[in-house]
């Protein structure tokens, strides 16, 4: 825990996370919707424990982290079914395991290019950045739909 | 092993890499410097396997190709010593796993961005791409470093 890492916050209050927000809380990481659903299904799965790098956090910890990052991405290819799964840990403004899972899909045009070049279009200009956010049903509905995955592949309760 | 895969290709002649390309056999990969070196260091990390998504290697080899990402990420932190480390795994234009190691440095003016924004950059202006690929030393003086690091941490010869 480290009090100065919005990533560390937002563990910390996992469970009051909104419908729209708040995917599952794995054993060592908690999956959010992320905000960018022309990648519809598109998800941070945060570690629970804080490191500056991957390379520091428990061994243990990050091997739990890399299973739950792939139990979390078997539901979202079960319930979008993406073209491709892109994996993604950068940090570079804030540095806290944190993985990326960005569905892509054929009807993308730049779907052979990485999200970002888009992504920093749509920061830039609001128009982009409301077709970047807006998925094809709204956000509770697709957590829903990630969530009752999840419980069938791990047999959990969400 | 897919007979129409590039990667596929390059992991059955592994052996045969030139000095300047070549970087270490793992068990369930085979680790390349990447063509940008501008981010020094940065390597690709290829699975053995053919598997059109990560999900769908096998679960025993997935976990090893993670522990090797995760060996060769630690040879590159010791050796260019980064402010921090992407890890990528995409696989938009060529779907066989392969992991894309970034270091990134604060002298990169862009270093709290992905790279992938200057990498299309560099892709269109040939000046750009010079930039990009150039490292600050020899690639076979890079990938000596690398390696001796690797035998180091692994205990085993190159």
């Amino acid at each position: 825990m480290d009090a100065t890492c919005p990533l560390c916050l937002k563990i910390q209050q996992a469970a009051k996370l909104p419908d729209d927000e708040l995917v599952w809380q794995f054993p060592c990481s908690v999956a959010v919707l992320g905000p960018w659903q022309l990648y519809h299904g598109y998800c941070i799965l945060i570690a629970r424990s804080h490191a500056a790098e991957l390379l520091d956090l428990p061994p243990a910890e990050s091997r739990s982290l890399y299973d739950e990052m792939l139990l979390l991405a078997t539901a979202i290819r079960a319930v979008v079914q993406p073209r491709k799964l892109n994996f993604e840990l950068l940090g570079n403004q804030v540095a806290h395991p944190h993985w990326h899972v960005f569905p892509r899909f054929a009807t993308d045009p730049h779907h052979r290019q990485p999200v970002w070049e888009d992504l920093a279009q749509a920061e830039a200009d609001p128009q982009v950045r409301t077709r970047c956010e807006t998925g094809p049903e709204p956000r509770d509905q697709t957590i829903r739909r990630l969530q009752r995955e999840l419980r069938r592949i791990t047999g959990l309760p969400a």
